[in-house]
C-alpha cells in the first residue's frame, strides 16, 4: 500500500521513444497543423477500426457535438440530458442551439424516452442523447421518437470507444454519433475528439466547418476553428495502437472493483444495459438513498484518502441556468447519488483494495448498525 | 531560382532537439493536459514578455474572441468588420451574440469609426474591432465611441504579437485584447489563442470558461473546452524564444518587398498607421481599381508560378450570411483588390524577387501599354 494518491483516470501513454518519435516526425516535416497528412491518416485510422467510413475528427468532444448540430444545419431547440458533463449543453449552444435539459431514466442514467417524448414540441429540431459512462441509451425508443418527429438523433458517445452493441461499435448508432478523444479517455489524441455516421454523409460537412467554414460561396455562419493539430493526430496514431490492451486491462480492473464491492450494499456499480459490452469507459457506483454519505462528501472523504472520485451530476458540473422541458426529478438525485471511482488500466488490486477500503471505511465510520460488513474495516 | 512553390506562411521552428526535449518532458510527466504548468508557465512568458498580468491563453484565436464575448457577458449584437477573416464572427456567434457587419475605412482597412457610430443601437452590447494585418484601428475614435455608448471594446489583435503602437504594446489597447497563437503567427503554439486586458480582470473568467464553465455554483453556459493542451504550450515556450529573431527576419524581408515593388504601380503595399512598429505581421497589398488583375485572379495566377498568395476578403472568407449595419461598399472592393503575399522570416532576397518578378510579368503581360516598367519582365 502506497500513499501516493489514486488519481481519476491517468492517461494511457504508449512507449516515450515510440511517441517522441512520431512528434519529431510532425516536427521534422514543417506542417504542424491545418489539415495536413497526420489527421488524415488518424481519420483512417478510426474508420478503419470501427468500420465506419464516414469520419471527421475536430479538435475536442464539445465541438464535435458543437459541429454534429451545424453540420445537420440545426439552429432551434434541441432536447439534451438534464444529467450529463456541461459540455453536451455547452456544444449545442456553441452550435447555435437552445438546449433544452430533460430528465434521466433511473436504471441507466440515460434519457429517459418518455419524458423526451413529453417534451417534443413544434420548436424542437433534434436530440442530443448520451450513452452515459459508455451505457448504450434506449437506442430503439429514442430513434422511433426522433424519426416520428422528423428529427435527427444524435449521440454523444464521448467515452464508448472500444464498447460494442448488439454486436456494432456502440459509436455506428444514431443520425450522427460524436466522440471525444480528451487524454482521459480510453483511446486518445491528447485533445480531440471526432464526429461520424452510418446514415448520412457528415464527414466533409464538418471537415469544412472546423476549418472555419470557408468554401466557395463563402464562409458558413457555424465554422469554426475546430481543427485537430498534426502533433495531437500523431499522438491519436500511436495511443490507438495502445487501446485493445487498455480494454484488456479496464476488464481486469473492472472485476477487482466487482469482487472488491460486492459486500457494500450503500453503494453498488451502476447497471450496463444488456446487450452491451465491455464495461469499460467508467466505473459509475451508485449510493443508496440511506446510504451514510451523498455522492459530493463521499468524493471529498474519499480525496483526504488520497483518493480521486468524481460526482459528474452534481452542482459544480451542472450547466446553470439552462431551460428544461419540466421537472427533472431523477437528474436531481442523482447529484447526490452517483459516483465515478478511479478506473483505467494502470490501477493495480492492490490500488482497488485501497479505493474500496476507503469506501468502506467511510461507510463503515458512519452506520456500523446497518453495515456490519463495514465493520471489517476500523473507521 | 528554384521551382519549389513560396508558401504564404511557415511556421517559426526552433531547433528540432530543443522542441523535442520539451514535448518529451511534457510525456515524461504524464500530464498533457487540463491546465497543467506548462499551461501556467507559458501564460508567465508572455504576461511577462507583454507587460500584461492579467492574461490567459486558450485553444485558439477564435474561442479567445469567444471567450472574450462570454467573460464580458455579451449577448446581443456585436459590432464586427466586414472586413475580416471569418473568425471575427464565429467566433462572436460561438460566444452567443450576433454579429453585425460594419464597414472598412479605406486607407488603413480597419474598422470605420464614423460607421460604428452610426451603426450602435440600444441592442448593440459590443464591439469586436481587428487590428488588421498588424494594423492598428483607429483606437482613439473607437474607444470614444464604445465609451459613449457604455459597451466594451474588443480588439481582436489576432496578428499583433511583436507590434508596438505609441510605444505600448498594440495588445495592450481597448478594453480586452485577443492573440492568435496559430502556426501562422509569428509566435506561434502550433494551435492557441490568448486573451488579456490592462483595465478588466478577465484572466480568470477566460479560465473558468475555457474548462466548461465548471465552478461551485454550476457550469456557465458560455462554457466550453478551449484548453490549450500541455503539448502545444510546451511548443510555445520553446518557439516564443525566437520571436525577436523572427522579427529581425521579417523587418529585412519587408525592406526587400519594399524595394523590389517601389516600380510597380498597380499594386502598392498597404499603409500602416503612424506611431506603429514593426509592420512585420503580413505583407498585404492593395490592387488599383484600374489593375490588369483583380486580387482572386492575381492569387490563381501567382499560384501557377509557384507563388501562394491569399485574398482574405474576397468570397471563400466571407462569412455568409451575416447581418449588416448598412451598405459595406469599401469592404466589398477590399475583397477585388487586397492581397497578402508570401512573407515569413525564412525568405531570401532571391524568394522576394521571384514573387515580385512573378507579379510584374501577370500585370506587364496585359498592360505593357500604361506599365511601362513592368515590360522588363518578360509576360
Amino acid at each position: 500500500m502506497t500513499d501516493s494518491p489514486i488519481v481519476l483516470v491517468k492517461p494511457v501513454l504508449p512507449a516515450l521513444d515510440k511517441l517522441g518519435a512520431a512528434l519529431h516526425e510532425v516536427l521534422r516535416s514543417g506542417v504542424l497543423t491545418n489539415d495536413g497528412s497526420r489527421v488524415h491518416a488518424f481519420e483512417a485510422l478510426l474508420s478503419a477500426r470501427l468500420g465506419i467510413a464516414d469520419l471527421a475528427v475536430c479538435g475536442s468532444g464539445t465541438t464535435a457535438i458543437q459541429l454534429a448540430c451545424g453540420a445537420l444545419g440545426l439552429s432551434g431547440e434541441v432536447i439534451v440530458p438534464a444529467a450529463a458533463f456541461p459540455a453536451v449543453a455547452q456544444g449545442v449552444r456553441r452550435g447555435s442551439c437552445t438546449p433544452v435539459a430533460v430528465d434521466a431514466e433511473r436504471t441507466f442514467l440515460t434519457l429517459d424516452p418518455d419524458a423526451v417524448a413529453a417534451a417534443i414540441t413544434p420548436r424542437t429540431e433534434g436530440i442530443v442523447a448520451v450513452q452515459t459512462f459508455g451505457c448504450p441509451a434506449d437506442v430503439d425508443a429514442l430513434a422511433a421518437i426522433a424519426r416520428s418527429a422528423g428529427i435527427p438523433l444524435i449521440f454523444d458517445a464521448a467515452t464508448c470507444w472500444g464498447i460494442t452493441y448488439r454486436d456494432r461499435p456502440l459509436l455506428a448508432y444514431g443520425d450522427v454519433s460524436t466522440l471525444s478523444l480528451h487524454a482521459m479517455k480510453l483511446t486518445h489524441s491528447v485533445e480531440g475528439g471526432a464526429v461520424m455516421s452510418t446514415v448520412h454523409p457528415i464527414a466533409d460537412k464538418v471537415r469544412r466547418l472546423r476549418n472555419f467554414g470557408i468554401g466557395a460561396e463563402g464562409a458558413l455562419p457555424a465554422g469554426t476553428n475546430a481543427r485537430m493539430s498534426e502533433l495531437h493526430a500523431a499522438v491519436g496514431a500511436v495511443v490507438l495502437g495502445e487501446a485493445d490492451a487498455e480494454i484488456v486491462r479496464r476488464i481486469q480492473v473492472r472485476e477487482w472493483y466487482m469482487d472488491a464491492l460486492r459486500h457494500t450494499e450503500w453503494l453498488r456499480p451502476v447497471p450496463f444495459r444488456p446487450g452491451a459490452w465491455p464495461n469499460v469507459a467508467a466505473m459509475a457506483v451508485r449510493l443508496r438513498p440511506d446510504a451514510p454519505v451523498d455522492a459530493p462528501t463521499l468524493c471529498d472523504e474519499l480525496k483526504r484518502d488520497g483518493v480521486h472520485a468524481r460526482a459528474y451530476f452534481t452542482g459544480r458540473y451542472r450547466p446553470r441556468p439552462i431551460g428544461t422541458a419540466g421537472p427533472t426529478p431523477v437528474a436531481d438525485e442523482l447529484g447526490k447519488r452517483i459516483v465515478c471511482l478511479p478506473f483505467w488500466g494502470g490501477l493495480t488490486e492492490s490500488d482497488v483494495m485501497r479505493v474500496v477500503d476507503a469506501i468502506d471505511r467511510i461507510g463503515g465510520g458512519r452506520c456500523h448498525e446497518s453495515h456490519a460488513l463495514s465493520l471489517e474495516y476500523p473507521g
